[in-house]
Formats: C-alpha cells, sequence, structure tokens
C-alpha cells in the first residue's frame, strides 16, 4: 500500500512484521537495517507486560476482571485467552527512551507501564463515546460489562498510570507524570475535536492533523521520552525524544488511515472500507476533499449526500468503492502516503539534535521504519 | 435533626450556615467556639474559585463551556448564573492546613483547585453511571450536553487536577499529586462497591461504611492535608492530618445519609424521602436491617417486596413515610446520628497527635462540627 522504498531504506527481513514470510537475504547492512524490529517490539511486551498485570491486580473487582477482558488475557466468560496485545509500538519506545540516558531499559519499565495506562483509558472511554462496537477483533467493554464498567475502569486505569509512577517517589517520576498529564490532556483535547468533526461538513487538513496530531502524536511522544526522564534525561533531550514521537505519531496515524480505506481486512481485523463506513474524516478524505478538480467535486457531492441518506446502512461493496477511487483520483491517498514519509523523516532527523548510543538510534529509527511499512 | 448540643459544644451563632438567623448572643467563648465557619468557607471559596476558573478556560471548547456549566457559572443556554458552588468544605480545609505548617493559607491554593477538579471528575461520571438527573437543583451535565462529553469533561478535569499540581514543579507537589492519586482511587473503588451493592439485597453496616470511606473519606483526608503537603509537612503531619479528613468525611456522610431520608426538602434541595426513592441502601437502611426485632423483620419484608415491586415509580408519600417510620424504629436513624458523633470525636481526637498553631487547631474543630450540624 504504502511504498516506502525511496524514503525510508530497503524494507529488510529485519523490519518485517511477525509472521510475515521473507523473500530475500538481507542486502549489506545499514545500521537501521541489522535491528530485529521484532524482537525490539517483544522486548517492550516482555518487560512492560508482567508489571502492567501486577497493576491491574491491585484493581478492586470487578474492575480487576473488566480491564482483564479489555486487555484480551479473559474472554468474556472470564476464560483465560490468548489475546492480542497490539503491536507494542509504545511500551518498545519507552524501555529504548531509558538507554538513551546510558540506563537499563528496565528503568523506562514504569514509564511503559503507565503510558500503556493512560491508553487504554482513552480506549475504554473513546469506544464508548464513539459508539463502537468492536476493538481487535472482539467486543469492546461497554458491549460486554456495560457503559458504567467502561467509565470506572477508564478512570481506574488513568489514575493507575500516576500511581505506578508518582509510587517511585523521585523527582524524576514527577517530571514524567507532569509530560504524562500533558499527554492526557492533548489525548482529551484530541477526542473532543474528533467528536466535533463529525458533526461538521468539512475538516481542513490543517485541523485533521492537529487531531491526529493530540490522539496520537502526544502519547507516543511521552512514550518516546518517558524513559529517558525516568533514567534522568535533562529537559532538552525529553524534548527531543517527544519531537521525534510526535511526528512519529503523525506517521503512525497517516499509515492508520490509509489502513483504514485500502487495508487489507485479513491483516487489519477491519471490515473493507472501514473509516469510509464510519463517514470518518480521516487524511486522505479531507486531503482530497481540499484539493480541486473533477474527482474532489464528485466526492464532496457524493458525501455531502452520503450525510443525509437514510440508506447509508445499505451501502454495497461497489458503492464504498467509488468513494474510495474517488478519494484517490482526488489526491488524497498518495498525499497521505506522502505525509507519511514527511513525518517519518522529521521524526528521524529530530535525533539527529542529541546524543546517543549509535545502536539506540538505530533501534528509533528502526522503529519508525517499521511504523510506516506496517500492514496492520 | 441531629442533636449534637452534647457531643461538639452548643450551637453558637459562629457556626451557623449563611442566611440563617441567629437568635442569641454567644456564651463565654471556647477556642472552637469563637470560630467564624461561614468566613472560614468563604476564605476557601474565596482563594480557590478564581485560580479554579482560570483552570477551567484552559480547556478547549467545547469543554470549557461545558464545565462552567457543571459547575453553575452559566446556564444550559450559555448565560452568566450565580450558582450555587457547594459548600466549599473542602477548600476551605485545603487552605486551612497549609497553615499547619506555618505557611500562609495561599500555599494550599493549588490543592484546593485540585481536590475540587478531583471531586467535580468524580461528580460528572457518577451522575452518568447512576442515570441520575439532577444535580443542586438543576440538569446534569449528561442530560444537557449528551454522555459523551460528561465522560470526556470528567476526564479532562481530572488531569487537569494533575496538571494544576505537578506545574509547581517541586517535590512537595509530587507528593500531593500521588496523595490525591491514591484518593482518587479510592473514589473510584467506592462507586464501584456502590454499583455492586445496587444488585444486591442485602449489604452489611461494615461494607456500606467501607464504601463511604472510600467515596467520602478518602478525598476529604486528601483535602484536610495536601495544604500542609505543599507547605512541605512531613509524613506524620500529613497522615494524621488524613486522619482527621478521614472520620470527618465519614461524619459527613452519615449526616448526608440522615438528611437523604429526613432532610428538610427546602434546605436540601432534594425530594422528600429522595434516598429512599432511590433505594439507596444508605447508612440508616443498612443499620435498621442489620437490627433485630419486629420492625427490622417488617423493614426487609417491605424493601425486598419493593425491589420487585413494578408499582414503586408511584409509591405515595406515606409509603416512603412508612418505610422511614420503619428505619426510625429499628434504630437506624438513632445509630446513624451515633456514628456521626462518633465519627467526629475521632477526627477531633486524631488532630491532638500534631502540633499546631491553636487558631488553626480551633478552625479545624469548628469546620467538624459545622459538617455535623449542617441541614444541607
Amino acid at each position: 500500500m504504502l511504498d516506502h522504498q525511496q524514503a525510508t531504506g530497503p524494507r529488510t527481513p529485519s523490519t518485517a512484521p511477525r509472521g510475515e514470510t521473507v523473500p530475500t537475504v538481507p542486502p549489506a547492512p545499514k545500521a537501521a537495517d541489522v535491528v530485529d524490529v521484532t524482537a525490539l517490539l517483544e522486548r517492550g511486551r516482555t518487560l512492560a507486560t508482567p508489571v502492567l498485570r501486577a497493576a491491574i491486580g491491585r484493581l478492586a473487582a470487578p474492575m480487576d476482571t473488566v480491564s482483564a477482558y479489555h486487555f484480551g488475557w479473559i474472554d468474556a466468560q472470564g476464560r483465560p485467552a490468548a489475546g492480542d496485545g497490539g503491536k507494542a509500538v509504545r511500551p518498545a519506545l519507552a524501555v529504548l527512551s531509558a538507554e538513551v540516558t546510558g540506563a537499563d531499559p528496565e528503568v523506562g519499565i514504569p514509564g511503559a507501564v503507565a503510558v500503556e495506562l493512560v491508553h487504554n483509558f482513552s480506549l475504554l472511554h473513546d469506544d464508548l463515546m464513539d459508539g463502537d462496537e468492536q476493538r481487535r477483533h472482539r467486543d469492546t467493554v461497554w458491549k460486554v460489562h456495560g457503559p458504567a464498567q467502561a467509565i470506572l475502569v477508564g478512570d481506574a486505569l488513568f489514575a493507575l498510570a500516576n500511581e505506578i509512577l508518582l509510587e517511585l517517589g523521585t523527582v524524576e517520576a514527577g517530571r514524567a507524570t507532569r509530560r504524562l498529564t500533558t499527554a492526557t490532556r492533548a489525548l482529551i483535547d484530541g477526542q473532543a475535536q474528533d467528536i466535533s468533526y463529525e458533526h461538521r461538513d468539512r475538516v481542513s487538513v490543517e485541523e485533521c492533523l492537529e487531531m491526529e496530531g493530540n490522539k496520537t502524536g502526544a502519547l507516543l511522544a511521552c512514550a518516546s521520552s518517558i524513559g529517558a526522564v525516568l533514567g534522568g534525561a535533562d529537559d532538552r533531550t525529553a524534548d527531543t525524544l517527544e519531537k521525534y514521537g510526535y511526528h512519529l505519531g503523525l506517521a503512525f496515524q497517516a499509515v492508520d488511515d490509509l489502513l483504514g480505506i485500502w487495508g487489507d481486512p485479513e491483516a487489519t481485523g477491519k471490515q473493507t472500507w472501514s473509516d469510509l463506513r464510519q463517514r470518518k474524516k480521516s487524511l486522505p478524505v479531507v486531503a482530497a476533499l481540499a484539493a480541486s478538480g473533477p474527482a474532489a467535486d464528485q466526492l464532496g457531492d457524493l458525501l455531502a449526500a452520503d450525510a443525509k441518506s437514510s440508506d447509508f446502512e445499505n451501502f454495497s461493496e461497489e458503492e464504498f468503492a467509488v468513494r474510495a477511487a474517488l478519494i484517490e483520483e482526488a489526491g488524497g491517498r498518495e498525499w497521505t502516503a506522502e505525509e507519511a514519509r514527511r513525518q517519518h523523516t522529521i521524526a528521524v532527523d529530530a535525533l539527529n539534535a542529541i546524543d546517543m548510543p549509535d545502536r539506540v538510534r538505530a533501534q528509533f529509527t528502526a522503529l519508525a521504519d517499521f511504523v510506516v511499512v506496517r500492514k496492520r
């Protein structure tokens, strides 16, 4: 879907997602090429998950069980499940960022867990606010356990995030919590914008980018710096890592928006044309509408009519395919792919402002590459 | 309703709520008697409100407006309103607690604001979870602005509470945030218990007290110590002030539970027999059910039948009056009044463990007296 070969270096086996077959022997390695991204993601998951589980274990019943369902550790009947924990980019970034300061990756663990807790707090509340019934192929918490539990457990995860950091009792933990709070406020601002945009006919590309920066950029920024902050990094180092993470987040979201329309349902776990079915004003859509020409005009007319259509629920595959083709013809797909590459470049270049071990820099770069080439 | 003359000293003009006529000249003063509680509450309100308003002003639209509606600063149409800001016991305690350390009351302001933000976060979410349509004589936020805004703005107030403290950037602020986080976790635990108890036939007195300690005690504990923590108090001082506040909270809630059944609707702003209409398992009810004798048995049978009754919504005043009389006959009213006095005594006695200026001690005592004699 995205062709990043030029922007991010050749797609090597090292950056292939788990389970994908690897057709060729890697070429002579550049720094980023020799990084095993799968192992890096696995390290973050392995370090963070036991601490996350222990944190969830502190919650009073039934909030512990509801949380365990949300994280995919048990099914709706309470039976153990081998849940799909997601890509785990955030924990990988958090423990990696500790190494920027020369600290062990373990120093970043409370940060990784806190960021995951805030991320999942926002998922619980957003799914309820948006009325989304499915997440990661499963019924959402409010659907299974009711709206009250979704609100309550979301609140509990948010509070737990602060607890996990502040109980460290260090000055660094206070600074980390402050940055996490700033990210959380941005997350909430982004959701407020998302909700308000739903009620509007038109959203500008700038507004969409601002919303995505809040909803996705801010927490990835925090994930990319929180381990370093816990490791004693100064503000300049932390701010630089935040800049990397923020732009990585924008790249991540641009790719998400592409997958939301043209992604392979097998890989994404979403329906075909998922974002179009939800009338989401995602980047490809707003970029296409902002273009001039007959395709943009026709798309605008169609979407305006769709907004009033009582038959929208019954639209066929073909009707969505027509809209997707118009978005592509108006340039929305290519603009978004280019935007992903642009943000990826800003993210990776930002790291040049600070010193860190070459290995750590290569790993940050490899994670950025992974984010833009992923298929799910 | 409550007769505290013996336990808490004579009810003097100094402790009379605002607007109440004062019939007699005060007797020769004891320390607590000379405290002007109205002025003390007003001081907390005056110090905290401008900072609270400025904090709310940071929120992105429409969260600022929704918050302003919740706080009673504007009406549902956005017109300025002179809202009833509540009793403002928490801000009064927070600024007073700063003076324990010899600091100015102003040092407690960020703590007062943070506690108010957390309190109102919980009101926004609880009203939605509980389906409560009215608060302080006005439609609740979810009723006026919809469930999504109630969730979102609650989240924003919670995040803002941490922001207000952590942006102080001091070690003390980190400690204060940690204590606030602990209180917030307790608040959430209490709401989880409250929800689960609704689905049960019987709740023990101990369970009810635990729930009320979480829902009311924990945040009053935090309010009573947070100014001192910001003023540099050691853990022993902070823990002692928390103990005072926790038991004050239990006294406060016992009085609330009495007012919820026998309060004057004019004063409380609630319906007659308010808690009975909501089938609340409040202290007088669980204490009455835990008693032995014919009144307790008859009450148990009636409430069990009520739980299954399809006609409950149409119950007359007389039917609720019968239940209230049985609660009283079984001893639930007197037990709860005694419990309020008992918790009041524990709270005030706790203060003996630490040094503080006599004036400050007298003011803490006077606030405790106010909490148990209030009519609303």
